[in-house]
């Protein structure tokens, strides 16, 4: 039909959300445009606000809008013990659900090669960096339990070996070939305390 | 745990999103900012231009950032016959699934006296101004087959008929309690074509 050029606009852009469709697409831009324009002039400003504030935390790569993020700089983190996880949103899931103290480090991803994701992609230069500074006792090793996130989790474990650094594998709570995202806290808390060395 | 302030604030206002909840606009948030940053400023400049440009069409009251909008603008478009219908989406869907060539009347909802929604919030006044210009021959009522609808539909046929004007309604192909938003295009052409005399 006729025209609506902007509304069509709006209603294609919003199809780059994960999970929507140009059905719900349209129902959002009606809905936004109807029933609620103040939250749509906040979500358009806080969209370009994040894009163009939001960075990697130069000590542990999870997205923050600082330099260094709030754990990194909290000065009531242990800095000995390192928590591994394969994304940003695995950082929150575990801080939530666990009573981890120590500090993070974050993937954005696993060990892929038919995907062509090395170790260059993860980060590993970072975090070997880490390991030579001679200030880590243990590494906990918390990627997914999917055949790619346990290759992960050893690779990095024998690399911590050779740093004279333990590496422990949080416990298979998890159900195997599971995301750890979607999982409940207490069996992620019970995986997370029943870790054992790798 | 620790801030993520603006991500935070970023998560929780696309939550405003009809459908989305907490967990999908995390998932939301982490994908634009990880895999889409282009799709995520483009969405945010639309959104805010959106809200900022997009108003009511001033003869049929869609929504368009235009002052008349096209199919009121479009020369090529009948005037003597108005389709009026809930929504503006419905717009689009009877113009897409119908041959109708006429012009279209949005009442932005039905007559719901227990929600406080009368004739004047449904543009009645724009709508008998319509009526009294002596322009209109017919006017078809297409707005939903609910109860609300089906009154919404009786109330304006009457007042068509003191300005002498036939009203139809779209036939029953449409199922009783459906509404038009989410009916195929085969059924809602045939409800169209065997429309009656109300
Ligand atoms: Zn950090
Ligand atoms: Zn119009």
């Amino acid at each position: 039909m006729a025209n609506q050029g902007l509304l069509k606009e709006l209603i294609q852009s919003l199809c780059c959300l994960p999970g929507v469709g140009p059905k719900s697409a349209q129902r959002m831009a009606f809905h936004l445009l109807l029933r609620n324009r103040e939250g749509a002039r906040q979500l358009g400003r806080l969209l370009e606000k994040a894009v163009a504030e939001i960075g990697y935390c130069r000590d542990c790569r999870t997205l923050t809008e600082a330099e260094i993020c709030e754990v990194c700089a909290n000065p009531l983190r242990e800095n000995d013990t390192l928590c591994i996880v394969e994304s940003a949103a695995d950082v929150w899931v575990v801080d939530q659900a666990t009573t981890f103290k120590g500090k993070y480090f974050v993937l954005h991803g696993r060990l892929s090669p038919l995907d062509g994701i090395g170790p260059d992609q993860l980060g590993f230069d970072l975090l070997e960096q880490r390991m030579a500074s001679g200030t880590l006792k243990e590494i906990i090793l918390a990627t997914n339990s999917t055949v790619e996130g346990q290759a992960t989790a050893h690779f990095i474990g024998e690399v911590a070996a050779k740093h004279g650094i333990q590496a422990t594998r949080i416990a298979h709570g998890v159900p195997m070939g599971g995301e750890l995202e979607f999982i409940d806290s207490g069996t992620l808390s019970a995986a997370f305390n029943g870790r054992r060395e790798l």
